[in-house]
């Protein structure tokens, strides 16, 4: 099974999803209305309803019983057609939930898990728990979802040498879960979901939006015209490998001053202790921030303040109209993101900053979970990707 | 008249741009092979063939005649149906051309042109201009494409602040030039129409594209997806004022420490005359260049790697597969090219560069105009721009 494919295995219908993805805004409309949108004849949109109706991707909106026996007339998006299974993998600790097709969480689990213990116990446990989640919600599973923090292949779905895992280079993730499953399953780094669902869930209007995650290491997502930039080798948004100093420090990567070696979690936390405060990773210097610590406040600023100079010239090339800031380091609040913006209000074109609109997550750690489940319905809902079995 | 109108404004045909779409890439198609490939019925197909045979948008592939009076079975698109007039402005010189659907150029002129003469000398001299060429190719213009050396908003069409423009602010540039020249017209800045040229004209096949013309000024146009990204006011690609030093250098924006202040054509002149070697411009350093002196070579690869070293950051992020490096400097050849990958290659990541092709446009001053012709085409042929009478 390979990533995308997402449509029923059976027959075929063109233009059932056309309808749906008119229906999905969760308006009703009439077989008219459709006629009319889609330019379809009559007789096909008909057919097409059928087939819908009978696989429960849609519902009649007006009761026909109630209306004295007369067929219903309009039809509705049924968002509990289907469900949902996504999985956010992070370094240490896990998040996963069950969702309906608007995104919606129906049941959530979280976990500390740490993602080095290799893909068969991760993904084991994912199987498991997701197993238990879905006999809460019942419902047709349609697919499932998982965010990893590391570089996947998009095509395949595969890790591709993640820092971070071990044993999960090559892992053919899709499969493994696929098979245990029975469900299609899509796989995308950590920070690429948390874009896609801070931009559907919070921000569908915006066009252009750069999702910068600030954990243990920096990274961000990108949305152009809105839909995901990952790039040519799915490598797009590593600004945690931006050189910003010449000084001598070394980066977990091999590189010398990287970004994420002078502002990241483990970096803030490293300079904490050479100061005598005793901070362990990021959730430690959240902590100190927020007890008040001086010194771990000065060292957050400046770590806001490093980042804004690189997302300064990122302005400058991408002109986004929102930037996000999520990730661990980000619960230290306001502090961060005052540095950000003081660098990139001083240093950007005034035309690119005259609009931006510099921010902390609305979806706080829930965007990974929330974005892996819209990632899967997104595919599902495609309108090429509705395949319908004729019911006649 | 707004940018962006260029459908053909009496009558309607839904599906004749369905049609046309699948026509375009040259390939001669039957009435039953569209059928199939539209999923519209055969008497739709037929009659939005009539209509598009009618406004010569199509031709019959085999003759008709020929065959015995049998009626022709196959359809191409007519590349020759419509011209394209086009025109890249720069700051001191302009070259226009006439093209087809197709975007080969039929007849083209260059002509030093300054700028900051103000809108109604340029636009008047374009108009003068492109009615000689029109008398000469013939043929139902279809479209005006222009390119302007500062932003431009891309609803309006209209310059916005432009550093080196003095009166142009605000400028209705389409109205202007379409009331008088009978067309549509759609205006972008010229970075932008160079990438769309270079893409489409010398590498289709990439998905993203980053172009870079290193003139008296830096910037860049940015494919995603095999689109451009203008950014949220349209200001993307302006990597010409970001910050790349503390040092006390002043740039014509005002600010400090730009790229273009320490790398663009007008700095290394300036940097030559410091030397005691007489350089007025961008022209002249290439001269130097090409004549072999030293001091220009070597300043114009000191100016590589500090774009290199923006190129980058810009790599991390983007994860372009081509970088195009345009623009009068280019013509420098590999000095420039030289620098830019040294500092590319030593400090991206290995997964972004692995399959990275930085290299010299193949279009060359070309790459503004048939840029500009492109960005008609594209509006012409979008399947929900074509929109034509029907003849019965």
């Amino acid at each position: 099974m390979t990533q995308g494919m997402l449509s029923e295995p059976t027959g075929s219908v063109t233009g059932a999803g056309a309808l749906l993805s008119i229906l999905r805004d969760g308006q009703a409309r009439t077989r008219a209305e459709l006629v009319q949108l889609t330019g379809l004849a009559r007789s096909t949109v008909s057919q097409r309803l059928d087939a819908l109706l009978t696989h429960q991707w849609i519902v009649p909106a007006t009761d026909a019983i109630s209306s004295g026996g007369r067929p219903a007339t309009a039809f509705a998006f049924n968002q509990g057609a289907r469900v949902v299974a996504a999985a956010d993998l992070g370094a240490t600790h896990a998040r996963v939930a069950v969702t309906d097709l608007a995104s919606n969480v129906l049941v959530e689990r979280t976990a500390d898990l740490p993602i080095d213990r290799g893909p068969e116990v991760t993904l084991g446990w994912l199987v498991d728990t997701l197993r238990d989640l879905l006999a809460e919600t019942g419902g047709l599973l349609c697919g499932v979802g998982v965010g990893l923090p590391g570089p996947v292949e998009h095509i395949s779905g595969r890790p591709v040498n993640p820092p971070i895992m071990p044993g999960w280079d090559g892992f053919p993730v899709p499969e493994w879960l696929g098979s245990r499953l029975g469900a299609p399953v899509l796989v995308d780094n950590d920070v690429n979901i948390m874009a896609l669902g801070e931009h559907w869930a919070a921000r569908p209007e915006v066009e252009h939006l750069v999702f910068v995650k600030i954990g243990t290491g920096i990274g961000c997502g990108i949305i152009s015209e809105r839909r995901l930039h990952r790039g040519a080798q799915g490598a797009a948004g590593d600004i945690g490998h931006i050189r910003v100093t010449s000084a001598d420090v070394i980066c977990r990567c091999g590189n010398i001053g990287c970004l994420e070696a002078v502002a990241g979690g483990a970096s803030i936390a490293s300079q904490l202790r050479k100061a005598g405060i005793q901070a362990e990773n990021s959730r430690d210097v959240v902590g100190l921030v927020r007890a008040g610590n001086t010194q771990a406040v000065q060292f957050i600023r400046q770590a806001g303040r490093e980042i804004g100079d690189v997302l300064a010239s990122i302005v400058n090339f991408f002109n986004p109209s929102v930037i996000v800031i999520g990730g661990d380091i980000a619960e230290a609040g306001e502090h961060v993101l005052a540095g950000v913006r003081e660098v990139i209000y001083s240093r950007s074109l005034p035309l690119a900053t005259q609009h931006l609109s510099i921010r902390a997550t609305e979806l706080g750690d829930r965007a990974g979970v929330i974005g892996a489940a819209v990632m899967v319905i997104e595919a599902v809902l495609a309108p090429e990707a509705v395949d319908l079995t004729v019911s006649s």
